[in-house]
């Protein structure tokens, strides 16, 4: 593991301690903490052991980098998701430098494991009783499930408008799951004031600083996987901003430590309905929150809690920001599926429809290798396609079939 | 790639060459044919590159031990799925040396995958114009998403009577999907004939005697992963039988190679409500085909079409076959979520169930090393669960979560 040598808080700078807080005290919720290591540490644990060398095919392969030893064999396999470069694919779509990562390959088919695997690590290695969150979708079966698989109770909290098949899911995985009567703020207000009556561990992602760290691992992984190169672009769909920042963060690390030279720009995508980082980041201002309305439900977010971490990952990489309309999500996971067996959920495809659209306005340009992360699987929510997909009705005889061919 | 030297028709034994026939032209549809290599070469091939030397992570790891050459990157990544064994889980149970193989964690999330590589690696090999199969699940959405990625047209033969999420997911990465107003045996039919009448490639598992040979890569790997040893039981959920088919010729390919000195006993698991294959196995005679009623949609099969090999499988391999209750694959379900965080469909929880019943029965010894096969993901048929999970209704205060602590 790498050594923690401190968190700063995103809006006030003040410094804290590894283990003094989860959020500023100065700043309440809205001072997110980023996790500081000492470099020097890192980069002679990376000389001693090139990432060429190493043959781990989890996020562990990176635990000199993270704040935890991790969990090893004794855990579900997250992370080492395949990065598919399809030449097909770039020649539908005019762009033959695309490189597609599928984070649905994971235990709970999202790139949240990536986040909760070092969140129940870090619980094991303090010897927590239980752990904690609020959510409706990919974080919470996510803990649930990591959770199980080393006997750590994990307590869900979700509104009572949860639909039925992730509920059934919860169901299955988790420790105790909680309905919470009332919307999603409810649930995670309950859920704070749980964690803090119960000494539980608190897994929602933009108040523990740590579960960026896990997210990082994502675009450690497509650095090696593209070679030992760095992108010139990658592309992320947005809600809160917490996939966003741990991208940022990860290439931002391999340069501090030395073994890369230059980082990748990030592109935000957001869906026009839920774009508040978006109008931030065109505005040059800070966050305003909107009400949120679009079909992708993992990026539905009218108030990211991480905006500054998101909007700096931008900033600092010389990125850029951009939304695209729910119609434009529904062809993306279309032309996904269709052209390179991914199903992703609407949020998962958005990255996707924000390429198409970057590439038509010339911002990426025609030899930018592009890399797009595809968040989530679409087995999670297949009714969002239900208004979308083709099927021939047929009898059972060959003429139907004919006209539909 | 392996050189196949021949195809033998499992019921009345006539050999025919590579390419001539599907199945077996005297025996029609139950003369289904068992491939054959040329295992000097294959055992040639093995000593110049040995298991342990190879580094592919996927099923094209023993492309020469496989019909083709395989997709290689060109494709999803399919195989090279976790082998787990969690210290807790063996404590649960009060059986250590259990081992759980994860298939889920394949791109379709379900152990079909492998067999739809090998038959779309095949398909490309042969320049096909498109490939078909009439299926409601598990082997139709994974046709479909192997297909896409290389682009090669999936034609998809369902009944009017499939759940919903599953013509969704089928509508976003099939090529064409038919819902043929009927029965499964109307889609199968249908799809029969459409195949002789356009000449694409017929993925249905029981007729394309090659799906068997993908299948056996699960094997393959659970021998590596155990760190080159023979497991004392292979646990298999069996519906057609194909799946159970394929664990076993990988160990005796293995051992005919010379590169293992045994094979394990298969044990196959069916639901109480479709058993013929247990009751052929008791009985020691053929499958009679029966009325098939379970939860488990995946091995709710009362005329099993593989039937033939899949006893050879059993009887050959000194092992057995039970059947469980709908209720104890339920068990097992929620047993493998909350203890493993691994989320099966019923079908694929259902080896497990057969696992424990195993143990109780005195079948499975205490020092026998147990290998479970979790064939599919629970995110395909979520309300199988609906009834079963254990939720707990709360206002927004403390005191109504501490009730259910």
């Amino acid at each position: 593991m790498a050594k923690v040598t401190g968190l700063v808080c995103v809006k006030c700078a003040r410094r804290y301690g590894a283990a003094e807080h989860l959020v500023c005290p100065h700043c309440g919720l809205e001072g997110i903490l980023d996790v500081e290591y000492d470099y020097n540490e890192m980069r002679a644990s990376l000389a001693r052991s090139p990432l060429k060398s190493r043959s781990e095919g989890s996020i562990w392969r990176y635990a000199d980098m993270l704040p935890t030893a991790g969990l090893g064999q004794r855990s579900l396999r997250v992370g080492w998701t395949p990065l598919y470069h399809f030449p097909r694919l770039g020649k539908a779509i005019g762009h033959d430098r695309l490189y597609i990562k599928d984070d649905t390959l994971n235990p709970s088919a999202s790139l949240k494991d990536r986040a909760s695997a070092v969140a129940v690590a870090m619980a094991v290695d303090k010897g927590a009783g239980g752990i904690a969150c609020a959510s409706t979708g990919n974080a919470a079966s996510s803990l649930a499930v990591i959770s199980a698989s080393v006997g750590l109770k994990s307590y869900i909290f979700v509104p009572d408008t949860i639909p039925k098949p992730k509920l059934y899911q919860l169901g299955a995985c988790a420790g105790r799951v909680f309905r919470v009567a009332g919307t999603y703020e409810d649930a995670f207000g309950l859920a704070t004031s749980a964690v803090e009556k119960w000494g539980w561990d608190n897994r929602n992602c933009a108040i523990n600083p740590y579960l960026v760290e896990g997210k990082k691992t994502c675009s450690l992984e497509i650095y090696e996987q593209l070679g030992y190169r760095v992108p010139d672009w990658v592309v992320v769909p947005v809600g809160d901003g917490c996939i966003i920042s741990g991208q940022a963060k990860a290439f931002k690390e391999l340069k501090t430590i030395g073994e890369t030279a230059r980082v990748p720009r990030m592109l935000a995508v957001q869906a026009d309905g839920a774009r508040p980082i978006v109008d931030a980041f065109l505005s040059k201002g800070d966050v305003m929150p909107v009400r949120a309305s679009t079909l992708a439900d993992s990026i539905r977010v009218g108030e990211p809690r991480n905006w500054r971490k998101a909007l700096r990952a931008i900033r600092e990489s010389g990125g850029s920001a951009l939304s695209v309309t729910d119609d434009e999500i529904i062809q993306a996971m279309l032309f996904l599926g269709k052209n390179a067996g991914i199903f992703a959920e609407p949020a998962g495809a958005a990255g996707f429809a924000g390429l198409l659209k970057a590439l038509r306005a010339g911002l990426i340009a025609k030899d930018d290798v592009a890399v797009v992360i595809v968040t989530g699987s679409g087995l999670k929510d297949p009714e969002s396609l239900a208004l979308h997909v083709q099927i021939c009705d047929v009898d059972s005889d060959l003429r139907s079939v004919e006209k539909c061919l």
